[in-house]
């Protein structure tokens, strides 16, 4: 075995992406299959299983995988499965580690939610590399996060730490949250979030907008970063109004772990100056003096394709180190 | 050398405490120095060494000095500096760390601000014994906190971080703040702020209070819970308030690094269920799902005279280990 590879993995709601990666972080080849396909867990797993071993087989890497890594939404670093998701079908409480190392023979396997893993591939591969302490905030249908503190993850006590979508940035009369509760920070800073701003300003404002065209009840974050670009005002005061709020938000956290940067990720990380300008001006006004100017706002550094999986596999290569040290413990003197 | 002992040092800005301390937490022996007799900073370092030898000598452990933890306001663990600290006179950067550790012939010396030191203590020899995840708050002329993050404390990129007393509770119309900012939590929550909350709640309410027997000028929060407890309805209100505001931070300190327990320490935690209460129910009513019922909300188990100095004697022992690590790093195999 010259060269060990691990096996990153990204469950998303509707595709499965799977990869195998180097120990430089070049992903050799990846595939995919469908995550809703099978009514029974079991049968997914099997399915993961197979299509990863013809994978293996055609690059020849059969015998050097040397971990696995899960990233998944709600999955727990520490028991390893996946508690109550909301888009997978498969029960509130999935043994999502222990089927799939059971299906691979007991390679170490390694889970943890989908943001985390984001922040582990910043960190391993990404803009975050000499980093011990930053935060990783993804801008999508909802709004994750990662938090690293002196080079560790943090999970918390019950693996459930890092749910910075849900400060609450609006105290009085917030907008609803998928969460149940009102006036969080993923209701307002998601791209659903951008959308339903756009329609609040839509309706509550008079001045025209190349918005107007659309049907207000299909706008997406896309169509307003669209408007943007092409010079509409409102729109560029839909991303004025969100990148306030996130440097409102950022303000807290910088205060909370003092990170060297915020870096984002996802859908609407890709927004540029359009978001990224309004952010650091209200994180500026909003900092604690002692502060001011320390914390850098930066765009991840990885390809939205692969950096799911490369996270993954940074997990992967996390449970071989893991299993390695307790083999160690346990063999006698 | 049979009993190891290490130097607890908690700079205040009245009196500095200074204690031995074994290595089972036993305050040996404790002394204190006025800390603003001397304009020099030199000075005041002399007078300590001078006080702490002598305190040594009558102990019979003149020699028995393994290392010495500071807990001081705006002390910095990283630099070893004090920087711009309200209640101190010696300038804008106070060399803290370099100038002890010289006047003791070298001793390693560790510093940290003293909330941090609170919630180390709490670690080693408190509430928090046995946990590896907890936030300290100290609720006392200010809001300060100290997080601990899977064992270790939460310093930040710059040693900074754990401003908690900082994060923004009322985005609108929140009152000033010390930090030049407002709506902060350290506005509303600390002794100050209590004060402050029933200043307002005097002036714009009408209900009879036995309160309004004092001047309202000079109220302070040790009024407001001695006419609570002898069961002043308004009075009571006002610990219902600030318990609110508690809960609702809490409620996002949990989201963020998903804590076992938040300890309270200082002054005000000193209130019993007349604070608790409120706090809980409003954590309660606000925390995400996830985490609901899962944080324990305790207070201190610390003497607070012992506290402060067991707090830094327990980064003593930190500085003892990390100086041994550096020398064998050194060493020549």
């Amino acid at each position: 075995m010259t060269k060990p590879y691990v096996l990153g993995v990204d469950v998303g709601g509707t595709n499965t992406v799977f990869g195998i990666v180097d120990a430089r972080g070049q992903v050799i080849a990846c595939d995919s299959i469908k995550t809703q396909k099978h009514a029974e867990f079991d049968d997914y797993v099997a399915e993961l299983h197979d299509s990863v071993m013809r994978l293996l087989k055609a690059n020849d890497a059969e015998d050097k995988i040397q971990g696995i890594g899960i990233g998944a939404p709600n999955a727990n670093y520490y028991t390893g499965e996946i508690v109550n998701p909301p888009n997978l079908p498969w029960g509130p409480v999935i043994p999502l580690a222990e089927k799939v190392s059971a299906a691979f023979g007991g390679i170490p396997v390694a889970v943890t939610n989908d943001a985390n893993a984001a922040a582990l591939g910043e960190m391993t591969y990404g803009a975050a590399r000499a980093m011990k302490d930053f935060i990783m905030i993804t801008l999508g249908t909802g709004v994750g996060s990662g938090i690293v503190v002196n080079g560790n993850m943090v999970y918390g006590h019950d693996g459930n730490a890092g749910e910075l979508g849900h400060l609450v940035m609006k105290r009085n009369n917030g907008r609803m949250c998928g969460c149940g509760r009102t006036g969080c920070l993923e209701a307002y800073c998601s791209a659903t979030g951008v959308a339903r701003t756009a329609r609040e300003f839509l309706e509550i404002r008079q001045e025209p907008s190349s918005l107007r065209n659309l049907d207000i009840e299909e706008i997406t974050s896309k169509d307003v970063y669209d408007a943007a670009k092409a010079g509409d005002k409102l729109a560029k005061e839909i991303f004025d109004y969100t990148g306030n709020i996130l440097g409102e938000a950022f303000a807290d956290m910088v205060a909370f772990t003092s990170p060297q940067a915020i870096i984002l990720f996802g859908g609407l990380a890709k927004s540029g100056d359009l978001l990224l300008n309004p952010i650091k001006e209200s994180l500026d006004r909003n900092v604690m003096p002692v502060f001011r100017g320390k914390t850098q706002i930066l765009v991840s550094e990885l390809k939205e394709g692969d950096a799911a999986v490369l996270g993954a596999s940074a997990l992967g290569w996390e449970a071989k180190r893991k299993a390695e040290v307790s083999a160690i413990a346990e063999t006698p003197a």
